[in-house]
């Protein structure tokens, strides 16, 4: 498992070419310095990855289009089997194909210091993956629940202070968190 | 049922006055001009009602506190047992006592007019409740998801346009959208 945060678009190139065997998932970051400066550089890279993330507006700019959906569907044409489309304080977007999953995030009383709050979501969504073993896109979702809880965690505090005195019952019980957040029963007739 | 605009909170509650047996279900929405200018009168509104909907720069301003958790802890105790924050395209928020639910927006290709959304998902909402008799939290969920995909046809087209020639069927097709865009399946070992 490969992610690659936002580097030069040729960084990230160069560090997929030292791989021997191609890893089992090549996920990147980007940003809006990479979409204005490097834009031929940015397509070849995104061309070689099964996965991006990128914020909203990041995303409406490297697609040219306001709509998320429509941004979505033109940054997949560029390479990425998958895309996450962070929404920061409402939530990730995953889409695959015609897919589309949504995951909130969680309506906290106090945000301390926003700041690690996406690494620490592509930590802990890679994480689950790699622990899993399965990049599918049904255990894509689980892995997006278990990133927003890492990055729930966070915010909370300054810096690491918070990851780094975590429990697995506290990653388990803020998992929870998020199933009550969305679960409701429905079969339609 | 009875659902009150936000008409003048003196309006309100005369209208609750003329009821000789009181509805299963008081639902009432507002605005900052009356949080702002009859903010007592207001009050006393909110202390005779169920459910109050409200959009998320009106519940900050109601409350006094921009953590939406705390805002929504603080409305509750002024008397509506449930209480739905509408985050406009970033969906809804549902609160009672304790629990949290959170049901997203759809994200649309195209929203071409939103005018009437907020009213159309208070229909659907409480159409939803009238045809199912039930006012559980639980319900309300359901009541949610329905309220949101009626909103969703309203801003595909102008005015009442969409909703005009709506069937059964393409309401039934949008709540499975809903659905699908949030459901996974994570059992907590």
């Amino acid at each position: 498992y490969l992610v690659l945060g936002s580097l030069s678009p040729l960084l990230q190139q160069k560090i997929i070419s030292l791989f021997k065997k191609r890893p089992l998932l090549i996920a990147m970051d980007t940003q809006n310095y990479w979409i204005s400066h490097m834009p031929d550089e940015l397509k070849k890279t995104l061309s070689m990855v099964d996965l991006l993330t990128i914020n909203d507006e990041e995303a409406r700019h490297l697609a040219g289009e306001f709509s998320l959906q429509k941004a979505a569907r033109k940054i997949m044409r560029m390479g990425p089997a998958f895309l996450i489309i962070n929404k920061g304080k409402h939530g990730h977007l995953l889409f695959y194909k015609k897919k589309v999953f949504f995951a909130p995030a969680l309506p906290l009383e106090e945000i301390f210091d926003p700041t690690g709050a996406g690494d620490t979501f592509a930590g802990g969504f890679a994480g689950y993956l790699a622990k899993t073993g399965d990049i599918s896109f049904d255990n894509m979702k689980r892995a997006i629940i278990f990133g927003s809880a890492m990055a729930s965690f966070c915010v909370e505090k300054f810096g690491t202070e918070r990851i780094q005195r975590l429990s697995q019952d506290e990653i388990m019980q803020r998992v929870q968190e998020f199933v009550d957040l969305v679960q409701f029963d429905y079969i339609l007739d």
